[in-house]
């Protein structure tokens, strides 16, 4: 598979929790990282997730917010991975933003000009990628 | 209504499956191709959304991703439209890709350019339009 | 906490609607405007969500579609913050606009260029805001 998405993680699904519309599928990454995706039920049953199955979240970078500090706040988006800054491409309105997290895997996030300037982002920073689950598409082996 | 949203495609409505929170909607393309949005329940009930009416799917070209290759692997999200590329315009972070799919509907999609270089895209190319269907806004006449 | 989100909005939890999945939550802003977002139901019991509570409502600027006419057109999005264009940064492929909403709140939104073009957007325009409810991430005090 050939897609656009900047982010591509391969893990292993744990648990496939179904609701009326939606299931959540929790997702274990090599580098002990968990992965949160919200995906519709007629998906979920025509690629038949399960537990132990392999798979692929693929992330835009655009859905991906980046955060250098946490305290005194707690967020709803489910997927937090911690990491450092290791790539920074500047444009006039947006960037992009690589954070290299436990394991080796890098993050992508498109965020503004504005907001890299404003969170003092520079190679080596402390940083965190936040997705929300349903940011997050599932792909398996056909 | 004049708005944002690259991606305007008029259709007529399948079906409404209602959940607990939200309601899948299938909107059909006179192009022969089938939307799916994912819509809260309120939504749902205020535009009045039933089969049979006419309804816009108005989706982000940032919510848009390219895929070139699906070989060997099956993804989660629901709306997949398959063309080739009609036009390409390159920015230093992002580019804004065209893809004509069957019926003359063009649908955009904001990608990363190092996305482009990667995927080798450009005019002519064959490439498929994948967005999920969370991210799909539906308008109906007021 | 420091977070790329352009919009960070504070309000108040009006209501947590659960679902089997997801929860909706109302948020009242300061300046008399609504605020729903659609987080999941894990999230909302770990944040301990509940109506009456402070909470920030984060929203990246690409998750926003500006509209400047709704006329004759109603649309399935929760979220529509109507205000007046007051800042507009424009990159080759895509732009940033600041609208100014009731209440002194600045909502950004990354459009593309040729949007801003065929909107017909410039300072002082009258605009809406418009976003879904599942781009919404909750952050309450740790």
């Amino acid at each position: 598979m050939k897609i656009s998405a900047r982010n591509q993680f391969k893990g292993k699904i744990e648990a496939v929790k179904a609701g009326a519309v939606n299931s959540e599928v929790d997702l274990a990454l090599p580098g002990g990282q968990k992965i949160v995706a919200i995906v519709t039920n007629d998906s979920a049953k025509s690629l038949g997730l399960a537990a132990g199955q392999e798979a692929v979240a693929l992330v835009k970078a655009s859905s991906v917010l980046v955060m250098t500090d946490a305290s005194g706040m707690r967020i709803s988006a489910r997927n937090c991975l911690s990491g450092k800054v290791k790539t920074l491409s500047m444009g006039p309105v947006n960037a992009e933003v690589g954070i290299e997290v436990a394991g080796g895997t890098v993050v992508h996030a498109t965020i503004t000009h504005a907001a890299v300037d404003e969170l003092g982002l520079k190679e080596g920073s402390a940083a965190t990628a936040v997705f929300k689950a349903p940011s997050v598409i599932l792909g398996v082996s056909a």
